[in-house]
């Protein structure tokens, strides 16, 4: 089954079209976990990870019946270094084993044999002695294009051959995204646009059975008329949607990023999920602060898909 | 000492304007260096780092005395997982005790606070714990533009603070650098040209002494022409030029990367130095190989520059 139908049987599943964003702070996980782990390894990179791993775990129990999918960002394990990395290994292993998909936002790049070793350790097995697998290994990868697609083919290749996906980077949600990604070509197209129809057609041989493509798209939230535009332009892309939240965009927001059949979108919040439970309204206990977060999260997305495309479920 | 003067000042002392590509393959590694992995580890990753690190250390002690720099591409060593970074921090950790300059070549991007982390890890100290620092630190890294200036100035950042530099993609090597590179915007100008534009002004705050910037840029050495042009656009910019040697470039295609002071550009070589005992003209010894091959290399370079620019030793 390719990774577009497993995502979708994943949302029909969970009844979500959110992702949580795992994102682990050192400064904002519970003190009591920070204090456990480093009564148990000192203070180093070791309890660090372990702090990291515990908290990941316990958002994980949390949120697992309730989405489809989650997304630890790698920067926040690999500023860490390799005990980071090591965490990152650990929670993406928990996660699936608890039946989630996991999305890598990696934000990887590069040509030829150097997008392959990425794609082999991300999206595959680097077969370096028989047998060994390396534990990097998740469902689906973020990818950035300014390389074009020799920087892109190494990690549809590892789509095809193992049933992964991957997520190019088209619209971000960020305030500079239009430095480069808005720049008006002479046929008056933007550079996100043309970048979109390459999106279109690289997918084009990685549509699964339910019409979508394990070739995805990074379109954020915080740009709800691009996104329509985007929607057209990519219509059996699935998009992962940051921006929700923390990052100021609403439901009603991300509407313009799904088909109109409901589906064609996974929603993204990290830091409204994971740390919910440093807000008023939200229980102290981070576990119980997660889930309830995230099932407003469902409601309050559902509510306006409901209202405005065919509803899914 | 910012870092454009640091490696101005390491090229002067070594006499060379190459850089070593530490892109370790398995497959490639000397047989009995595995072999003695194999029997020390069992066949696992920690045999692959272990490896990894006796090999590049080979490369390290016979090319410490000829090259500024070496540029250790992260990929070939995230792919075989925590393991493998391990065996990358370690490689770091060797080559700046044996004086060299490091650039982590990670292409390397996000936004905000996720950037940031980027950045502390590999430009500075992730601050977690009193004291602690992270061993993935070294002294420069390649950066991926697609997100505008958001996704560029947490690493400027680092570079302003921690001494530490950063090359940003502008045109790279590949055949495909063109699909959105060479977009041509309303007003003629190229996107790459655009982002040149932006690289040069990003690096305005961090010149040192010796009229350099901190903010590089990669430059493929594929397209001479398009380097000239890069040259005028960013002229206090250092260029990391990929594609001599096994890509196809030769040391005149090269030269055009260079300013009139007969400084401004490091050329990297990977597959043509470390594995050059795999050449028939070359020793089977691989640490007499790559030494050979380099001391090749800048001689082919700096005759090339002699003959067109102002001869900096």
């Amino acid at each position: 089954m390719n990774f577009a139908d497993k995502l979708i049987k994943a949302v029909n599943q969970k009844e979500s079209h959110a992702c949580v964003g795992l994102d682990p702070r050192w400064g904002r996980i519970p003190e009591e976990i920070r204090n456990k782990a480093i009564a148990e390894q000192g203070e180093t990179l070791v309890a660090v990870a372990e702090a990291i791993i515990e908290f990941n775990q316990g958002i994980i129990d949390a949120v697992a019946q309730y989405v489809p999918v989650v997304k630890p960002q790698i920067a926040f394990y690999e500023q860490y270094g390799h005990q980071g990395i090591r965490a990152f290994e650990e929670t993406v292993a928990y996660a699936q084993e608890k039946g989630l998909l996991v999305i890598s936002d990696a934000k990887r790049n590069d040509i030829g044999s150097t997008a392959k070793a990425y794609a082999d350790g991300h999206l595959g097995t680097a077969n370096v002695l028989e047998g060994l697998t390396v534990d990097l290994n998740t469902d689906a990868l973020t990818i950035t294009p300014y390389l074009g697609c020799d920087g892109i083919k190494p990690f549809v290749n590892n789509c095809q051959k193992n049933d992964k996906g991957i997520f190019i980077l088209v619209k971000t949600s960020n305030s500079s995204a239009h430095e480069l990604q808005d720049i008006k070509a002479e046929d008056d197209e933007l550079v996100f646009e043309k970048l979109a129809d390459l999106v279109d057609e690289w997918g084009t041989e990685v549509v699964g059975e339910k019409g979508y493509s394990s070739i995805g798209a990074v379109v954020g939230a915080t740009y709800p008329e691009e996104a329509e535009k985007l929607r057209n332009l990519m219509p059996h892309s699935y998009f992962l949607v940051p921006g929700y939240g923390a990052q100021g965009g609403g439901a009603e927001d991300v509407v313009p990023c799904f088909n109109e059949d409901g589906y064609g979108a996974v929603v993204n919040s990290s830091r409204g999920i994971i740390f919910a439970y440093e807000k008023e309204e939200y229980s102290a206990d981070y576990k119980k602060a997660a889930q309830q977060a995230v099932i407003n999260m469902n409601q309050d997305i559902n509510t306006a898909l409901k209202k405005y495309k065919k509803f899914a479920f």
